[in-house]
């Protein structure tokens, strides 16, 4: 084992887990007698030379770090260029890890961040300083190059699941008269693994979700609303999941909030649920229809004492009440 | 202990309690002998003659019911008129009682549906019908009259302070170059309950929420803007609770979701976090600053090894990296 630290920094938005990374990454190099420094702020941190010792910490506190929500060191979004381009700033880094003697790098992020140790790694070698740098993997999005399954999709997979199932048997409860298609907005701009893994909430074609976009898929606006339609028919209520990035087949997205930028320069998406035919001036926003009461006490059957599938209601009576804006589905 | 059955609705919004007041009605009646009904999809049912008998449920699987979410029975939205107005329909309710000799009616939901359950008691009365009436409170809002605490608040108060912790320790962890000012958006149209809540989410001027802004206050966008800007100032990020009902001095929603109307004939609010000067084009959005790298290694006092207060940052070196949307706040 050669001498020498080991710089740790977190890059771009923070996950669940990515403490838990943190954790793991000062417990192992600790185990192998190695000290770890933390970047504040990830690559600024290292830029401006501001270094958390770790070593300082204790063992308990390193193993609460990995259930500490939130980014323990501070993230930041920050993209460096070409090594060309930002020569000044891969010199400047170059230069605070060799003050520190730093052999590993370890830069926890997306794939930007790996992009980055990369182009250190590569200075490093034609500096001949040697160092090892690694990207670890963060993402809830879970789309990173070369890799599986990152940390921080997991739990936000599972938020998204338990999400949609919860909200959806709000709607179910309120069908008739209120909500009928509600539509869930998951994020991933061009990765449908957050809203795919909204599927795990039911089972089957009755069970919400029932519709999910995903952004690999063009987004048909008449296939849509066809398939909404004949959920709703069937089922009573829609529930759908929506990627942030669905796009028509010409490449537009649907839901653009409208001019801002990231920091990255990426249009700010979002509100995909409130556009278009989803909107409340939409075709799903119009479909209002009166309610209806029932027959005379007594000429009908009693329904179980299970929730059915809204067949065996009565047929209509009187007019509808008040700004009831839906209908009875049970007139059959 | 007269003689007859107990009527059981639900009406309005679902909480994640309005189960567990259910089964409480339930038991309690069983206790005393009295066979409970439920109607399905709160007054629809009553109206229909869509009766649930809660008798033929174990008592396990109603001490379960407290603990389901949605609305076990089917909830609705649906307010009735005046006695004048809707005669006809409370006409048919009362039908409907007689029919099932119903002496208890419990209507579970928010003030509309205590003023339902008060008519319902004035027409059984005037007809020489023993029938008692109860509103039973349930609301989010926390906004029933002479209530003083509902059933439904508790749940979604510690929802909002854990989501707005859970948010701004993200928010603090990416301040320095990504999202400074975040804005949490609080149910509550008239009642600033829920969004007061969230201030349990931290303690003194320093931690998150900073400002709450309450429908019971008016909004003033240059007193807004100021503490946001102190704030940031201060702390280096500003977390803002706003009620979806703020509004200003004379009475314009900051937040209209555009045209929209609920079951109920109100706006539809939402989306107050992207209005005005909070929006991509408003104030808050080209609040943005270059960063700045620090000076050369071993010039400075290293950092503890805890996060501080963004006190003793090293001065500003070269140029931003690219598409850095963020000031270096300890250039001092």
């Amino acid at each position: 084992m050669r001498n020498g630290t080991l710089l740790y920094a977190q890059s771009g938005g923070v996950t669940a887990v990515i403490n838990a990374t943190a954790a793991a990454v000062i417990e192992q190099a600790r185990a192998k007698g190695i000290k770890v420094l933390a970047a504040r702020n990830g690559i600024l941190g290292a830029l401006r030379e501001e270094l958390i010792d770790t070593s300082k910490e204790s063992a308990a506190a390193i193993r609460a770090l990995a259930h500490t929500p939130g980014g323990a060191f501070g993230s930041c979004r920050v993209k460096l260029k070409s090594l060309e381009a930002d020569r000044a700033r891969y010199d400047r880094l170059l230069e605070v890890l060799r003050a520190h003697d730093v052999r590993w790098f370890l830069y926890n992020g997306g794939n930007d961040s790996a992009d980055t140790a990369l182009k250190v790694s590569q200075l490093a070698k034609s500096s001949g300083y040697d160092l090892t740098c690694i990207g670890v993997p963060k993402t809830i999005d879970n789309d990173l190059a070369v890799t599986d399954t990152c940390p921080g999709f997991g739990s936000a997979a599972k938020y998204t699941a338990v999400s949609v199932r919860e909200a959806a048997l709000d709607v179910a409860a309120m069908a008739e008269t209120s909500t009928r298609v509600f539509i869930y907005e998951a994020m991933g701009r061009h990765a449908g693994w957050l809203a795919a893994a909204a599927g795990l909430a039911g089972n089957g074609d009755d069970e919400a979700p029932h519709i999910i976009l995903l952004p690999e898929r063009a987004y048909d606006e008449a296939v849509f609303l066809a398939k909404v339609k004949a959920v709703v028919d069937r089922v009573g209520y829609c529930v759908v999941v929506a990627s942030e990035g669905i796009a028509t087949a010409d490449g537009r997205f649907v839901a653009d909030a409208g001019g801002g930028k990231d920091s990255f320069g990426h249009s700010q998406l979002g509100g995909v649920a409130g556009q278009g035919p989803i909107g409340p001036e939409g075709a799903l926003g119009a479909a209002r229809l009166p309610a209806a009461l029932g027959p005379p006490p007594g000429q009908q059957d009693r329904l179980g004492a299970s929730a059915g599938s809204g067949q065996g209601r009565g047929a209509a009576g009187t007019e509808g009440p008040e700004r009831c804006d839906a209908g009875d589905r049970a007139q059959q």
